[in-house]
């Protein structure tokens, strides 16, 4: 055992739909401490959130000699303004234009970045994980929804909070997505997607895209059918995304990758023959599962400090 | 008159496929002494173009009284790496790989920047044009193809040469594309490929985009399809753009936003149709017109310098 730290550790948390992790995080993105808690219901102002994440802090540096934090680092889903430090929306939390940046320092008494938990994770990705050394990269999870994490010329691109939506870019279908569009990416290939449109195709329900996955090994021609389509619509939004911003390398992660061989591979392939001149981007799985967002959050916090 | 500026020239150069354009550009993005070449039919090694480029440049500064120019910019089509100062391909001028800049700084004597046409448009349409004062904005001439020069937190993004390239995304045609592509953007809403589908729509030959707008505004149905549909896929391949990166402006140009009442206003109406919790891009007519790139190219020039 090394000599106890008694300097104040930098303290990330995540905030979920349904869960909030927090951790505390080193200067090379190693997360220990890891705890979670039940992400509250929301309010419209974001409160009962502010006061969830200072209770699970509270709770964090209470065992540490120092007492208190250096700085945190919080993302959150939705749209996050970086800058201002603000929650602009988010679907599943409720909340609207919360200054969640400021809310937290006054009650924490420390320096606090806000991040986006998607982007973050794409941070995360690029300095400890799949996508180290790339100038020009993609983090792409496929859980409940798609999002997209750019790193562009060796820095995260926010768009002011805006880029990165390729859950939501038309791939050509007609089926209504919850954001009020039709024809979504999301509404095809999202873990959540697949598995509804497996139970319609079916009639059998089933727990989440993993079983799905088990399906398609199995032969299910349902199954097999449903994972063409989510890859075929995969692979055009990883497409348009390469003419677009052309990354090098795609780290793709969430739920629908942790069945890497239906996904990484086949992926990579679809993706390679609907390019023409363009640079083929490298699909890889993302290395840091569910902690890329709370690795990410603490990177932010170094950053604060430094 | 004011004195004579005795001090040397800054000097662009705008390679295009069938024409040169050259002429001293300001700090401030003036071009003056604007002069016209035909491009010389391409060499792989791209000789051919070099001594064109260098003659055109003789002529420029013979006039003038220090008899050299103190830095050129350079900006070609196709696939440009910025960086090394190669022009990797360009369908037009079929060149591979040459080292551009290095081979005109040895021939000019003087520092030589080569850069992108459509993206130091960009650059020209950021600093001086219709994009002026965004963070995030792109420039998007829709003439004989379609492109997107992208300025990402106030910079210009090359994607090491690859970005951009719109007009090669799947917007959910069928239709075979020069790249090798099916349904691209360009073999629906290209200038080109409007006059080419109002042609076989209607068995009249027609003389540009130009000449198709000129038949909307009659009522010729054939040509109100041609142009509907352009605009349809121009809507969406700009809602793709918009979900991925998020510009505040795009900033339309080229031949076919030269019928500006027919795209203008109908591409912004259509774009904001299809979008849902995005930002909404504002749609504008771009400034420079055909001088976009020559700008774009001395700015490149005066970087160096500075």
């Amino acid at each position: 055992m090394g000599p106890v730290d008694a300097s104040p550790p930098v303290v990330a948390v995540d905030v979920g739909g349904t869960s909030i992790k927090a951790g505390v995080v080193s200067a090379d993105g190693a997360v220990s401490r890891l705890v979670r808690a039940t992400t509250p219901p929301a309010g419209a102002d974001g409160k009962p959130v502010v006061d969830a994440v200072v209770a699970v802090l509270d709770g964090l540096v209470a065992g540490h000699p120092a007492r208190r934090a250096a700085a945190v680092g919080v993302v959150v889903p939705g749209i996050v303004d970086e800058r201002a430090g603000v929650a602009v929306g988010a679907e599943n939390l409720g909340w609207q234009n919360v200054p969640l940046r400021d809310l937290l320092s006054d009650r924490l008494g420390c320096p606090v970045v806000l991040g986006h938990d998607v982007r973050a994770g794409g941070l995360a990705e690029h300095r400890t994980g799949a996508c180290r050394g790339a100038r020009n990269a993609a983090f792409v999870p496929v859980g409940t929804g798609i999002a997209a994490a750019l790193v562009l010329d060796g820095r995260l691109f926010a768009g002011d909070g805006y880029a990165g939506e390729i859950g939501h870019v038309d791939v050509g279908g007609d089926l209504p997505c919850a954001c009020g569009g039709r024809g979504c990416l999301e509404t095809v290939a999202s873990a959540a997607a697949v598995a509804r449109r497996y139970t319609a195709a079916s009639g059998t329900r089933v727990d989440g895209s993993r079983d799905v996955a088990a399906r398609v090994r199995a032969g299910d021609p349902a199954a097999v059918a449903v994972w063409d389509e989510a890859l075929d619509a995969l692979s055009r939004g990883l497409a348009m995304l390469t003419g677009i911003v052309a990354p090098e390398v795609i780290a793709v992660g969430g739920g629908f990758a942790e069945s890497a061989d239906l996904v990484i591979a086949p992926l990579g392939e679809r993706l390679a023959d609907r390019l023409t001149f363009h640079r083929v981007p490298r699909v890889v799985p993302a290395e840091l599962g569910d902690r890329a967002g709370c690795v990410g959050a603490g990177l932010l916090a170094w950053e604060l400090l430094s």
